[in-house]
């Protein structure tokens, strides 16, 4: 952004889009000083940080730990006192406890600090309480609005969902308005889904045109467990138009001269990302991210041949680089060669590290004594030739054997490589392909694994065509195809999204699904995906992607409903 | 409960403390109308179910899907037409649907049914979100209060945590007795933890005598997963005297004629139970629950000789009969000869199958395998000689895999034996000594499993008294003891009772320990279990019997705030 002319009638915005860590205090403290300091060389007048810049965000429980609310005021007092000899104008948000309440929790806190003091505070009067947030357990809410001046200007601040109005009774951005609010400023930290950007462009144009006023949206970037938080800082007039984004995904001081009370230029937006584009950005973010931030160099993962490991290989090389990348093909008793060749090959174009441990060996030793044991114990009910659910299962447990060992001797964080559409259908094995500390694709159903894998391979060529083009297998059993036990991917992918992502039930999913799958093929769906919670209740960490992921969705594993009944 | 003399002046009370299972629509149903036939033949007047006694409780995001909604109701009406012809007024709860809301959500009612008509509605005003609760996701809560006629009495309904009106701005009971409430029902599911009972006694009898009322408590039995009920329904005078209490872990018909207007006779309570009886009662009704409801016959469980393993098997034992319960040794390298006798002796005093699976020979095979791997990699690294944690773990896993084997090939649950001192530091492995369906003993502190087996034994000594006196040890590396890598458990479990059950800051535990541990000791705990969050995250469902239990805690896995630093 180059240095226009600044008058009274022009106010230099910058947006702090940073990064941040859970309770990283110092790190935070760093980041947010450092952007302070550039943006007041740069002559911004009013630098925006997120929601909970100082803590990071969610701080879930920590919200109410003592020390930790002790903290987070004392690193404001701290940016305070540094700023006091500085011009900029900045707000950010904090975790602040305000004297007594009833239920004693703490305030989620829009600050705005000038020149070393406080000159106003916010707290959070939305607090979101369904899916993934769950902020009425951590937080109080505010009562009251209030405005301060900038430039002469009446100007209000709201946090995340104070922005989300419409869906509440209460409505903060009205009561700043009624205040005579002509700026207002929203800082978020608003995760990530699939069409989240441009859903939040729309709603802060309406909201900026109801009211009249400028809307300046700040929103933090990075990841932070299964959130993944994109950034996409907005700046809107009063006609509703947006006249700045700033990038997605990428960390940065963004600054724009915004013309107030004339007519503003219009800016072209940053290009619109492929829907397909802005999903494998944010898988690699939230990789780089959990890996860094808990302080893990290296990662490995198991290659299977197949498509979904190829593809989490591919992510995690992106994220942290080929050099920490470890990928492990485990041949087993029914893996085709060509798996174990792919695998090789896949490695090679990445340049990552690949190492080969066949199960066999061991899978032969065990399936001897069991059925050694078998005939001592039940001479009579003998079945060594049929291949039991137990073996399947056996062959994926004695894989992430393996693969725990390597992590835990060479401190490498596993990567779990199952995808949404199997973990939605029990397609996999507690405590064998569903180890490890992050499960990279599993919100991404399998329909879009295929798109993303094209996405990028369409950058270069890293991913074999065979991995793409051969049938999807566990390769547990000779001959098997993941269609032997799941509808084909498409349409169970269908199914599965009006189900978890919509709420639908089998009745509305047999009249909305384009594939037209039978009533039969989507009551067996919903039946599996219920009866699968098990499983998933003891699943890695998922990144999420979409609007409902695993984790945002709250049901019983002791469930006899039959939802997919009559 | 006598057929007592029935006036005007009297009110012949019955609970229906059932055990309903989720989602178990026709089966809640049935032993709904069997409660309600046995309690008309009684001469009940007044028959009370518990909360959402039709859905069962919790139902999570089941509370939002239209064909559950649409299943309560019907199942409400089919009770109504079955009771036109009776007698007995029946107040029970049902998930219910009441037009259009701005959030779209479903209420938490109590209705109340007489002669075949719904004459009573009332949807909960407080909704619980905190802890295990979270039913501001699900439910609307009420506006307003109303009150029904019972023998010529105002009544009032409340649904659970209305009754704990003192935590919030809003006064359910209060309104009730605005409006001339001389009789308050209460309908409950209220979770068990330690000591529950008598606090909630106490509450309901300064609720009484604070309103001058009847106060009729009703709370369903039996476990949902995590989550224990204790039934214990109560009825206060308006002078707060408790007159009756049913029994706690009991399902059944519990009756009582209250004298209205006279002077009421005292009842001498059931005998108060133990602490730890009730700890023992509560998780062995958890594992039959949990069990039955998920349509297991059979379980089985490692047993390493040591105390958990033992309790746990006993626990199963207790809840679903020694023929149903498979113990498992797996000796490895460094087990003592007496942990595989005492788990032989356990099963013996049990009569549970015992089986013996050695893990010595694949370990072997798989360290020889490792080894050689080493050496031809990086043949100057070699340390054959120690024993590393992967080492440790990969024992654990080998053991996991021969346990997880049995359960999928017969069909069993794997009980998983941790307790909660170890959970809470990381001292278990994933993938190997976490596995399982159901974790018995992760919400008991090591020293309550000392209380616990005492206990059991003092009622028939099945525990070997090897098994209590024997210094504890994952038996993973020659000569190992727990104290090698943890405090005394009588410190630690002091240390995690002030941390995770009532969020103290380490200052603060300092003063509070009555055993002193240092300042240092203390804040390495806290950052064990801070540290170890992303393990708890894959554990399985712990059955909950303290104020706070690990699925209770909303702790983020990326964490870089040191709590118990300066």
């Amino acid at each position: 952004m180059t240095q226009l002319d600044k008058s009274k009638e022009s106010l230099h915005i910058g947006f702090g889009q940073i990064n941040p860590t859970v309770g990283d205090f110092e790190g935070n403290y760093a980041k947010i000083i450092s952007h302070i300091e550039q943006a007041e060389v740069q002559g911004v007048e009013l630098l925006i940080f997120p929601e909970l810049a100082v803590t990071g965000y969610p701080v879930l429980d920590l919200a109410n730990k003592a020390s930790f609310v002790a903290k987070s005021a004392q690193i404001v007092d701290r940016i305070a006192l540094k700023t006091k000899n500085l011009k900029v104008m900045i707000v950010l948000g904090a975790v602040t406890k305000d004297g007594k309440t009833l239920r004693q929790r703490s305030f989620n806190t829009a600050l705005v600090l000038h020149k070393g003091k406080i000159i106003h505070r916010q707290h959070k009067t939305l607090l979101p309480n369904y899916d993934v947030f769950l902020e009425e357990i951590f937080f109080e809410p505010s009562k009251k609005q209030r405005v301060f001046k900038v430039k002469g200007r009446k100007t209000g601040v709201g946090i995340c969902e104070d922005l989300w109005e419409d869906d509440y009774g209460q409505k903060p951005l009205a009561g700043l308005a009624r205040l005579g609010a002509k700026i207002m400023i929203n800082i978020s930290a608003s995760p990530f889904h699939r069409n989240k950007g441009a859903f939040r462009a729309q709603l802060i144009s309406r909201k900026a045109k109801q009211y009249g006023v400028y809307f300046l949206y700040s929103n933090q970037v990075g990841g932070q467990d299964e959130l993944i938080f994109d950034g996409r800082c907005l700046i809107a007039d009063a006609k509703g138009r947006i006249l700045f984004q700033s990038e997605a995904f990428r960390e940065g001081l963004y600054t724009f001269v915004l013309p107030l009370g004339s007519k503003a230029p219009l800016v072209k937006l940053n290009r619109a990302q492929a829907e397909t584009q802005e999903i494998y950005e944010a898988l690699v973010l939230g990789i780089r991210d959990y890996v860094r931030k808990n302080r893990f160099e290296r990662v490995l993962l198991g290659l299977s041949g197949g498509l979904d490991s190829a593809l989490s290989a591919v992510l995690a090389t992106d994220a942290i680089g080929a050099s920490n990348v470890l990928g492990v093909t485990m041949p087993g008793p029914y893996s085709s060669p060509g798996s174990r060749e792919d695998s090789r090959r896949l490695a090679e174009n990445l340049g990552i590290e690949f190492r080969e441990r066949p199960i066999r060996e061991i899978y032969d030793l065990k399936i001897r004594a069991i059925i050694e044991k078998k005939r001592q114990e039940h001479a009579s009910v003998l079945e060594d030739a049929k291949i039991t659910l137990a073996m399947e299962n056996l062959q994926a447990r004695l894989r992430a054997l393996e693969l725990m060992y390597i992590s835990n001797d060479e401190s490498r964080l596993l990567l779990t490589t199952g995808n949404k559409s199997e973990l939605a259908m029990g397609y996999c094995t507690l405590y064998g392909d569903m180890s490890g500390g992050l499960c990279v694709l599993g919100d991404v159903y399998k329909t879009e694994v295929y798109r993303l894998a094209e996405y990028r391979n369409s950058i270069s060529p890293v991913i074999p065509r065979e991995s793409i083009l051969k049938k999807p297998s566990a390769e547990l059993r000779p001959d098997q195809t993941d269609q032997d036990s799941l509808p084909p991917y498409e349409v169970l992918d269908e199914i599965l999204y009006w189900y978890i992502e919509k709420n639908k039930t089998a009745e509305e999913i047999e009249k909305l699904a384009e594939l037209r799958p039978s009533s039969e093929l989507i009551r067996q769906v919903i039946r599996k995906v219920d009866h699968n919670e098990y499983k998933r209740r003891q699943a890695a960490p998922v990144l999420r992607v979409t609007e409902k992921a695993w984790f945002g969705r709250r049901m019983p594993i002791t469930n006899r409903f039959d939802i997919g009944g009559p």
